[in-house]
């Protein structure tokens, strides 16, 4: 049988779950209701679920949860967080309480600028192309007019555009480097808009440019398209207390605690194969804000991760420091968010969760984000250097465990009160459950 | 009124979603009915989904796209696509059907091997330390048998002990840097299990250890975790073709697509600003994939980044040539995954997405990210270097502008029809819709 199609994605949702169906599955009855139980009653509620994208067959679950008791800047937060992850909000929540009785999180946006190109190649002279781009630079700005405008209106818009030689890393390659605000917009749409039009008025122009032969006349352009490294569109989030109020643990004294917790950030600062852990652990708290907000967590990690390699090896993302008795803790990091445009409109819990931060602007969501980025990186630290990680992990994992061994109700309260004093493996968790089950 | 809250975590679902409703929204009748609309109308289902994670309030969507037609290795495939971004799924499908006509995708696993360390500060004797280490390796490995045998048995398990002086980055710093076969498992629980047992034999054999001072026998462990840093867990995906083959479009000859693709694939290589654009697009595909599967794509995402950075300066992950009338495009990225443990046996839209995939093994499941990955990249490139990305892409998010605007099934029809030949701006879709209404 073939397991080719054509014209799959003009087909009924229905006609491709059958085709689905019948190609691959061999209980096809069981594959289509599992797809049906995850569809939503209100017919249309799913339909604008099913029209974000192209060939929905159905919804996949992750879990909407909240971290509550964030302070950031003075305001107090309840944190949405959509993640798959178990003790990532477990962990959240527990930075937020431990942070708010020590006066919380700071966070400042240092910049907000984002960058596009127009990649093109030119075979001549780089003097008559500087003339040239001097000369049309006025008429790029005119021509992008219809889509800049409303962008203008509400001050934002291009802020600058270079031309870039870059012929020392390939031959006739250069580009037009520009700059956006894009205000509460994350802006992919209008800085693609914006370049397309770019690229399409330089490369008419240029054919008409006097000074140039025929060849420098044919400027080819490559591609036009935004960067999703935007090192300048950064904010920083940071902690500190001091260093007396640091631990309620009587287990471990605050500056043993302190020192360790630094040495382990010094760690991630110069071993790459620490550092991408490190980070990863801080991601984990940023793209559970970034995806239940509605942005682009691609986006967002192809960024932060390139940031995290600047300075030629991949490093922390944070930093600590003792100093005249305050601990501080704190990270600065790219990221390109909006909040509006895209799906915040249209996903009704991505709205939700913008009304539950209280209508945040861009800025303000990027110090939400970061903020939960740091404290998520706080909550990994403390553990990996006390208890260790896999303690709070496998007792939050006993759940998923204990429903993949269709542990009932009451074995799921016995055995959570068991495994306060066990060590949590599948093997152990299966062991006590069919010990539990043989005593019945 | 306060919006800090004590003991949240031990609430019910319902008296958690009260608290978050009363303290953060105006309508909260609105606001509560909002978030049970996405519940889940099989309880059981529901709490399944519930306890995935810590403090859930409900599931946030995502929509489960499918793109068929993939061949890979020559055998036929329709990949699960869990992401919120219109025109991927569209972009892999038409990539996986163009390719399947000329061959389909190779891919190959190179290796799979993963990495964990112990990260610990030594004051002492380098050579009292490597004797101390030689003495203690067999223990290491035995004190660790009951994590590592059932592991063992399906032959996986520890593959190597070493260990590294780092003290040329920071005084005293040690590590335990440990290589690991996972087999199907993405293998986080595995390996952070045994790096915190041979942390607790390292530790506590130490103080055994005759030829260590009392200093020397104080080994402080700082922490002990795997790394999402896989440079050795490697898989390579790749298309090739005949140059005459390469296009069905009549506008462009096969040879000028083939050199600005090549040469959009060399800027993404040599300039930074592209590089990460272009690997966010890698990462479309790859992260919708592992998202279908249940695997972390955090963790992917950091392990990927790190990857593309390895040589100091951030570059492309995907390479292109034309050599002797071949076309070829591949890459070679890290990919940590699993197909077994962690939600793949729990979710049933990810036991539903492995069937889809004829169960694969990790190894398999590595091929077909790679692939999707691959896919998405070429789409980009293809889209970009001809007509633009933003055609494409607004027409995509018409839909979406449609629905925002609460356009009606028939004017849904009127208006696609209109903007086939017509540029989709929100302002030039509202215009229309106006326009259409004004004249019924």
């Amino acid at each position: 049988m073939t397991k080719t199609i054509s014209g799959f994605s003009k087909l009924s949702k229905s006609k491709k779950i059958d085709w689905i169906v019948n190609t691959y599955f061999s209980n096809k009855e069981a594959a289509k209701s599992v797809l049906e139980q995850y569809w939503n009653s209100n017919d249309n509620l799913q339909q604008l679920h099913d029209e974000f994208i192209e060939n929905t067959i159905t919804n996949y679950y992750l879990p909407l949860g909240v971290a509550p008791n964030f302070l950031i800047n003075g305001k107090s937060y309840t944190i949405p967080m959509a993640i798959e992850e178990s003790s990532v909000v477990a962990a959240a929540s527990k930075a937020a309480k431990f942070w708010y009785d020590r006066g919380g999180f700071k966070a400042e946006v240092l910049s907000t600028t984002k960058i596009g190109q127009v990649h093109f190649m030119f075979h001549g002279n780089l003097e008559k192309l500087q003339l040239f781009f001097n000369s049309v630079k006025d008429k790029l700005i005119t021509e992008a007019k219809p889509i800049t405008k409303s962008m203008e209106q509400r001050g934002g818009g291009v802020l600058a555009i270079e031309l870039r030689n870059k012929t020392n890393a390939i031959d006739n390659y250069y580009q037009l480097h520009v700059s956006f605000e894009t205000l509460d917009a994350m802006g992919a749409n209008f800085i693609n808009s914006c370049l397309e039009q770019f690229a399409k008025t330089f490369k008419a122009e240029a054919q008409l440019f006097e000074l140039f032969s025929e060849d420098e006349k044919n400027i080819e352009i490559i591609m036009s398209i935004l960067s999703n490294y935007v090192p300048d569109c950064l904010v920083r989030a940071e902690v500190s207390c001091n260093i007396e109020d640091l631990t309620e643990d009587k287990t471990i004294s605050a500056t043993d605690f302190a020192n360790t917790f630094i040495q382990a950030v010094k760690i991630a600062e110069v071993e790459p194969y620490r550092a991408v852990t490190h980070n990863k652990g801080i991601m984990n708290g940023i793209d559970a804000v970034v995806l239940a907000t509605g942005n682009d967590f691609r986006a967002v990690e192809a960024g932060v991760h390139a940031y995290a390699s600047r300075n030629g090896s991949y490093s922390s993302l944070t930093h600590a420091s003792l100093e005249n008795g305050v601990f501080r803790f704190w990270m600065e990091i790219p990221l390109a968010l909006g909040t509006v445009g895209g799906l915040t409109n249209l996903h009704p819990l991505v709205k939700l969760a913008l009304e539950l931060l209280d209508k945040p602007s861009a800025k303000e969501l990027m110090q939400i984000v970061a903020v939960a980025g740091l404290a998520q990186n706080f909550a990994a630290l403390r553990s990996l250097t006390t208890t260790g990680i896999q303690e709070g992990h496998m007792k939050m994992h006993l759940m998923n465990i204990l429903n993949l061994l269709d542990a009932n109700a009451d074995e799921k309260i016995k055995l959570t009160e068991h495994f306060k004093t066990h060590s949590v493996s599948h093997s152990t968790v299966s062991e006590a459950l069919q010990s539990l089950r043989s005593k019945n």
